[in-house]
């Protein structure tokens, strides 16, 4: 079946569209890209997302938003549709407010696209996983057991975004054996600090963190922060990793005669610590680090996860996901793929969710 | 089929639960009521709700919303299933927003519900139609179709909550051949005149206009209201129909010696009046109007409306919906029924949507 996953972040940047042939033998089953293309968000669309994200939206705007949205969606199906053959469509949506367990709220309207384009729309992933008790995150475990699990050797799926999470799989784990949590910061206090120092958006390809030197005494503040010492299933987010405490670790840790590199080369050495001591801890047999997400693009981050990590592997998810930034869209169309099947998409003991539950709504028009 | 529709107004008094028998041979579906309850709101939806309506909801009481009201869906589904083995449940979901043609936002997570009641749920009716050009409502015309037409004489579907619209049906007429619009007002104008007057919420069985006359100037003035006289289709709301505009009526007209019960007897009449031209002008074959609706429990007003339709039979729906409150529950039952089978819910001439679509989404967890 090829299934176009469509996902969009918070960071309002551009809606991801990955074309997917999802294939199944038994219960394996099988995700290879097809195509992947990022296209614009509409002005009306951005301007809402932005409106509703600093929580100044009008009724009007936030009704228009889910609308906006399939007319944005519709265009970019229609764009690689000329090429592409496409079943399913899978939307995650644009996530205006999370808050498990009582609520989840990801912007779209699967029926308004389903009606513009005539195929089959899946949408709304988070909510039953919620409405029983989960944290409607993460979601993408289920893809990384379904595209990474081995019956030879341990791996670990590592996704690098704004916080870093890893999928634990042993070899020839079955679901239940899966975990999955947040490490810690991924790109978030990297970004945080050079946009501080730089005024950069972020440390391209880790050219300022590698022309720099480690702040002992920050780094170590740092270690001491308690959640990175919590067992998991554990979840972070900007709440504690802040821009605030960033800044106030900057300003209390950098000489005004320091090189400013400084900062920006312990907060990448925090997050290689963070990630491989998470792995080191709870999954001291992993021969493979397979790594996506925005850090999969700073080498100098990679470099120091390699270095933390000894004889363990780390790759980039290319061989994997066709696509540095492929794999979150890739994700979704195969959870769309399992709720048109009438399979379970969350995985319980990840989210904290009473049980495994078919996720989303189906719109056919 | 039994199916449950789960219906509840802008007035956020009840939660209203049609569990309906739905079959059907071959082109001709048939719906009965089997039971019909009403449960009230929880305390976070009913509050929820009405600082959404006022436009003062945070995004946090936004997102919780549809959390909220699944609780409240599921213990309502799940009292009535201690009799019934419903198999599907259709949700009209809370309106916050109605937008067309640009938006329509029914808040409701089927998703949600579906998880936490083990059944499938179809939800969002209004969307698909709205994101073809359509005003998204009515979406009762379908369902009366299925229900009232008749082989043998025309007749016409009335209802009368806070504007009054007609469903005209011609004998054998197919889903092509019905028309529907709004007449006008139906219990607005009368319930701000009591509500004014007599500080009462409405004329309970007609009673204070049936004591009152007629002021002829004042109900010269109304029916002069170029709505009345334009061709359908058409629509209309408390945007025209405005408590402001019936307290610049009241004033100027009610004599401050003269008895206030006449205001009331002017507004029943110049509903009466309204619908029953309407019934002239559109449906002139008509040989019987079936009503429905809180105005159908104001026996003076079926009484005005009765005068003016000279020989055309006028009868509450009792006989044909079971229950004077359930034709709304049951209409988007039967909606949830014919997006499960996979069948177009919208009439498009009614609507204006450039086709024919199926509505909705579906959840199955």
């Amino acid at each position: 079946m090829v299934v176009a996953g469509i996902m969009t972040g918070t960071s309002v940047d551009a809606i991801d569209v990955a074309v997917c042939l999802i294939t199944h033998e038994g219960d394996r089953h099988s995700v290879s890209l097809i195509s992947f293309e990022s296209s614009p968000f509409s002005e009306a669309s951005r301007d809402a997302i932005v409106q509703a994200l600093a929580g100044n939206a009008s009724m009007e705007l936030l009704s228009d938003l889910p609308f906006h949205l399939a007319h944005d969606y519709a265009a970019a199906i229609r764009s690689v549709q000329r090429e592409h053959s496409i079943e399913l469509v899978a939307i995650h949506g644009q996530t205006l407010w999370h808050h498990p367990p009582i609520s989840t709220w990801q912007a779209t309207s699967g029926s308004a696209l389903s009606a513009l384009i005539s195929l089959p729309v899946v949408h709304d992933f988070r909510s039953a996983d919620v409405a029983l008790g989960g944290q409607g995150a993460p979601l993408v475990p289920i893809y990384d057991h379904a595209t990474l699990v081995s019956d030879a050797i341990d791996s670990v799926a590592l996704n690098i975004g704004g916080m870093a999470n890893i999928t634990i799989l042993r070899s020839g784990a079955s679901l239940q054996d899966v975990r999955a949590f947040d490490t810690g910061p991924g790109n978030v206090w990297i970004d945080t600090s050079i946009r501080t120092t730089f005024g950069k958006r972020f440390d391209t390809d880790g050219h300022v963190g590698r022309a720099g030197r480690i702040i002992e005494p920050m780094l170590a503040e740092c270690m001491s922060m308690p959640y990175f010492n919590a067992d998991p299933p554990k979840s972070t987010g900007r709440e504690l990793f802040s821009e605030k405490e960033a800044r106030r670790l900057i300003t209390k840790y950098s000489h005004p005669s320091g090189p400013l590199e400084d900062v920006i080369t312990t907060m990448t050495e925090l997050t290689a610590w963070s990630i491989s001591d998470h792995v080191a801890r709870y999954a001291p047999q992993t021969r493979c680090v397979v790594v996506s997400g925005g850090g999969s693009q700073n080498s100098f981050l990679l470099e120091r996860l390699q270095h933390h990590l000894h004889s363990i592997g780390v790759s980039t998810e290319v061989h994997v996901h066709q696509h540095w930034n492929s794999k979150e869209a890739m994700a979704f169309a195969y959870l769309g793929w399992l709720t048109i099947r009438g399979l379970a998409g969350n995985v319980p003991q990840v989210t904290g969710a009473s049980r495994a539950v078919v996720l989303g709504s189906v719109s056919r028009t």
